[in-house]
């Protein structure tokens, strides 16, 4: 067996009553629940809380927009003082339904729109890295986005994030969904690609170029066709280079 | 001035966005606040949080059904599993919000038809002790309900509450809203039967009859017409007749 | 080819975001679409109402509690006014929709709880009666059914409905969910059980009686495991042996 | 007394839990009625439809985006296809309320953000012009914005509308609400400014400067402070100078 180059964490959504958590949960070291403003119930979220725990997955608070109707995936123009509120209670609310099942929250990451919201938008990068900042929790985030920086300014853990799944351009950002590249389907090339970031650090983007990535977690969409079946291939090439998986 | 019988604690529910909030947290010393699922927004609630705190008023947590329409006023047939976790959601949310305003939640009371509910449905009254109990909250019900006997079975701190403006039928209940006698509008009986209450322990119900009363909190109704001046009337007279008002 | 021996319409719940609506549209007559009350966007709405029309199977309004949270699966008590206003705002709102892509609502069916409460519950009965009613469109309710009833006395016309993988009682009831033989899951059996029923309007009991079940319209689950295959042996079963299926 | 120069519309939001509805009825032409979407519950809505029709009041469906927790004032970057169901499933919902208590929709009004963002975003404008036009429904909305340009361009008729109580900028415009002058706040000022404009079809903007305004009605907001103050004012002064007040 190869010497163990490097550890990574892989990370999925789940809670959100779509997908296969119950796979996923013995295949990724950290969950991204969502908190019931894009998809969710309590109940749900609770139970997803009660698996990971018992999958001994780490668990982070996935918070988004109050956006039911279109699953967070909508930009929203809210006031600073609005999302600040909007976050706080859904990680409150996560953390209250974690501990209940002998759980915590341990780190925190914007769902959706958000997400790509704050890669770019100061004032809502601010709003979040106050949650996150007040909770005591580190920010999963897009790194070179506007959150990081942020995130770096005021002290917190940031966890820089990489997607297995995705196409990158050359200058290491995310191509539009809406451009040819934006996803990767086939299996193989999703491993491959995981494993090399793994080793190596880098990840090839759409012109072939080799960019360096910050990846401390690597996110396995978990709604995609397909996605458990990503997600094994990713597991077996990294046990077989003997790349270890965990979430610290 | 007579010496102090006893002291009081005077509650009403705030943060559901009707009423004059900001008057009566000059008037209460515990303010039931809203969770967001029969009203409230997490900035409203937040900022009731923080004005509760600057006024050093108590806050509990006023947890409901998840009836925004209703106003969480319909009885809702929940399972177990499920209201255990909509009422751990709130709990923590309204946690959440209060601790990043610098306060602390104290205590928990079921709103509307939960409140009702729980007086004699013993699974749903099982679902709030056991909320209660894990949260490590006092509950604040209804002497003689059914959360309360379970509340004292679990061991938990029973807040004994009695309301200044309901009418009470002479075994103890609550005249039903439905019926003559159901509501006291006239602010000097009001006062006059709080402080009666706080000095004997003693309510008159609609025969005529004094009943005994435990209370250890008494009930402002926030959104009826004449709240803030029932309010007034109550303090002044608990002040002239040197009965302390405080939560604890 | 055995003689036509009578018609029957296969209906199922469609537009909730879960199961295969596309594969159901081809097997069934019509479609009971959520109106968003328990499930459902009005996107998503519409694009079913746009899948019906070019399927050509008949629109339903099935109407639900307001009951994002719970799916419409559990009891709640509403006044009167309230879930008249209720139904008739999700009729309206799912008729503008159809309209929108050419169809039209030509039936009303009462969704999970309040499906099963109006079987016995007069006041909720009344409510669904007079909307169906003022809304000119027949209503698809359970035959013996407190609903059915009502709406006869009513004038309306009733779309009596048996289910194609519910056991039965020997009185004509639904075996309930908590029960065994509450959910017919073989195929085979299920195929057969609409058959006979299409044939000779008689279902067999769990306890094996035959019971003369009326049954203008059979329900198949959408949302069952097996749902898609349940429907593709019904329509074999009967049209090999010559049932033809239509909605009208 | 004057002869009546010309005639005038006034409109006011109703049907949000907020402010003295029926007052306003007793002094509006016509009803800017809530759908849902920001404000207002199904029974609530059909109250106010009726109302209206029994205060002889026009019905206009005030559709929204999605947002009850931001009362429908944030931006959301909406798809067409999500914002056209999202508004035909409102002004479906709405018509069926005001058709079971004898009234009719009769115009469309976006409300809040949705009303400013279509005054320049031609994706969201265009939105609002297919469902008012599939609806046959005028479109109530601000002379000048690209709504009411497309709407003219879709030959639909638009109800150009002016504000009683908001600051004018010198070339038409509303004044920020975040900049000075953008309210009225003093009832002789807003009656004055009513009556001049319906007199001579002139607004004194901030800078001084009289501006020409088309305005077929007239909006009174009815969840200002001093909102049933101000409407009364404008009435009278219009009474007195023998203005006509109605709908069409």
């Amino acid at each position: 067996m190869a010497p163990i180059s490097r550890a990574i964490d892989l990370n999925a959504d789940l809670g959100e009553g779509v997908g296969d958590d119950t796979a996923m949960l013995t295949l990724v070291t950290s969950a991204n629940i969502s908190c019931g403003f894009h998809a969710g119930t309590p109940v749900l979220l609770r139970q997803t809380c009660r698996d990971a725990v018992a999958a001994g997955v780490r668990i982070g608070a996935q918070v988004s927009y109050p956006d039911l109707a279109g699953f967070g995936r909508r930009f929203m123009d809210l006031e600073h003082d609005d999302l600040v509120a909007d976050l706080l209670y859904q990680v409150g609310a996560l953390r209250a339904l974690a501990a209940s099942v002998g759980g915590t929250v341990d780190y925190l990451k914007p769902h959706g729109a958000l997400y790509n919201t704050v890669v770019h938008h100061t004032g809502q990068a601010l709003a979040v890295v106050e949650v996150a900042s007040s909770s005591g929790l580190p920010l999963m985030c897009l790194p070179g986005s506007e959150a990081a920086r942020l995130a770096h300014d005021a002290g917190l853990t940031v966890i820089s994030e990489a997607f297995a799944d995705r196409g990158y351009t050359a200058d290491g950002r995310l191509v539009p969904r809406t451009q040819p590249g934006a996803l990767l389907t086939d299996p193989e090339e999703v491993a491959e690609r995981v494993l090399i970031l793994a080793e190596t650090g880098r990840i090839h983007a759409v012109d072939g170029t080799a960019i360096d990535v910050v990846a401390d977690s690597v996110c396995l969409h978990g709604d995609t066709p397909g996605a458990v079946e990503h997600a094994r291939r990713v597991r077996a090439a990294l046990a077989h280079a003997g790349v270890a998986v965990r979430s610290r």
